[in-house]
């Protein structure tokens, strides 16, 4: 697998160190950005053409359209940073429709006095990641807001996928007896954040699992097993991914607590800080509602790609207690599982 | 036309009158923005799924794709507000292909504290340009973030539309001869923030001329003149959008003075600030580079449409001065018009 280093964009020379408000001027300076950075960077046949659209040929069929803006804070985190996170937060809701994304946008919104060298690691995360995921930038936009008025840096990034002809993903799918299958281990992404904003980053070793699944997906789909359902567990965590599922079908989730894969370091950072592991983002997983009949088939595959090496089936389906999720730990006590009301972790993504 | 009273939307009382970090959570606030708000004003049979991504059918052949944020402030001016703008903006890059304008994405960045009333007021606007200019909202994200850390509301807009398949704008089709046309005024929209920002609105009587420009393009492409390039002059004004046609194409671009439509107010206002209105923003105007032989064909058909009566010939595509745009004044004096370098007016959009 290539590395960062090996992607790494040319960085002209620009006149100024840091963002000016004239840097989102469509100006002179807009240009020297776009010409120095963003080009070198992103630069494909579609973007090339500086159009303020991008256009580009596409098969008749279905479509999937996602958006997301990203406010992290911190922006450079274990693990990753802003830019990476934007490619792959989107690239994953692509991707949940069973879509192989293909074409991605990307707003920024740049608070005057950023320093361009921080720019520039974003920016070459950004490439690398989308290189990774196998997606084009094709068309893009920056603001500069003055100093106080955003807190460094904003990214929009919109996406674009296309179905195969055979796929039909959706909560409406879920039956009764599917098997919940998890990814991996939940919380990486939110106690990155969470120990980085409280300057226990190293002491943890806890890292960020940002990642894009759409290859994971890819793996899922040629198994061949029938996928209801699938989702990435980000903002409210795995709690509020099944709750939505539960929510939305009208039907109730069993989970068994044992099964749900969390890593130590997590585990002993969300027990010192009083944090529920289910509710704490991840940016590299997904949860899927799969028929009974092939769920250790779909699970095999996934233990086999590099991303999903910890996947299990952390619970199921069930006509019972609708629209609620229900989780049984190793006693066999019960407890629901609610949607968060307020924030625990604001601006983890 | 429907007015937008007629269009709004019903808002059941929220639990907080003021916008709270847990709205952006994933979790039960942010489901009671979505239910209460975005869903009865944006609501149609795909973004009702609820999904992390719109799904829809698609047409083989070419697509436009267009993202930008909007940060304008203030957010509410003479003529509209941020919603309107968000909408607009982006139907009109993506029409500015020829395609036609289909799907939206809508992100907002909300700041802690946002009165709940704005909220709905932006949202309204979206709801009531979006149906005006026959584009459906199908997928959103918002995140919410402290107090401070963004200057109320930002909004990023993706927009998707599809190409008619003889359709092939763009700024390498600009030829020596080709004529250039300008909808209508110019400046309006960058002098409405201007003078709300300076407390001058009322007395002005400027606003806005925000608006979606596809049914203006419809009508351009109906009267089957050869239209080599459309582009909306946006951000530093009509200036900077020809010296984009000039720069891009090789070619030099010849403007005559008194051909370009200033509305009054708009230049006194001007000439009282010291502003040159060449490099002021415009939200509802466009700029098409014509076959000459085609030029006042087009034209004739732009002045029927509500939004091109004042439309005019301002100038001329031409071998001479490659890459410069030189205007020539009543008495035939010629200035080269350049790029701006520095930022006029920031945060117009």
């Amino acid at each position: 697998m290539a590395t960062l280093e090996s992607f790494s964009c040319p960085l002209p020379k620009l006149y100024y160190d840091t963002v000016q408000l004239a840097h989102g001027s469509g100006g002179k300076l807009s240009a020297e950005l776009i010409e120095a950075i963003f080009l070198p960077c992103f630069g494909n046949d579609t973007l090339n053409q500086l159009e303020d659209q991008a256009t580009f040929a596409v098969p008749k069929g279905r479509m999937a359209f996602s958006t997301d803006t990203f406010v992290v804070n911190p922006i450079f985190f274990s693990g990753g940073n802003i830019g990476d996170l934007a490619v792959n937060g989107t690239v994953n809701d692509v991707a949940m429709s069973g879509a192989t994304p293909k074409f991605l946008s990307i707003g920024f919104v740049l608070e005057e006095g950023l320093p361009i060298e921080e720019l520039r690691q974003i920016v070459e995360s950004i490439r690398y990641s989308a290189q990774q995921a196998g997606v084009n930038i094709v068309t893009g936009d920056t603001k500069v807001v003055e100093k106080g008025s955003c807190d460094k840096v904003f990214i929009n990034t919109s996406g674009i996928g296309f179905i195969p002809p055979e796929i039909n993903f959706g909560i409406a799918q879920i039956r009764p007896g599917d098997k919940i299958i998890l990814s991996g281990s939940i919380a990486d992404h939110g106690m990155a954040i969470l120990t980085k904003r409280k300057g226990l980053s190293f002491q943890s070793g806890i890292k960020s699992d940002t990642a894009a699944l759409n290859g994971l997906i890819a793996t899922m789909m040629e198994s061949e097993g029938t996928i209801h359902a699938l989702r990435d567990p980000t903002r409210g965590g795995v709690a509020t991914t099944l709750n939505e599922f539960a929510g939305q079908s009208g039907l109730g989730i069993r989970l068994q607590q044992e099964t749900i894969p969390v890593n130590d370091a997590v585990r002993g950072a969300c027990e010192i800080l009083g944090i529920d592991p289910l509710y704490v983002a991840n940016e590299g997983k997904l949860i899927a509602a799969v028929s009974e009949e092939h769920a250790e088939l779909v699970l095999e595959a996934m233990r086999k790609h590099p991303l999903g090496t910890q996947a299990a089936i952390i619970g199921e389906v069930t006509n019972d207690h609708p629209k609620k999720v229900v989780m049984e730990n190793a006693y066999g006590t019960e407890r629901i599982i609610d949607m968060p009301i307020g924030e625990q972790l604001p601006r983890i993504c």
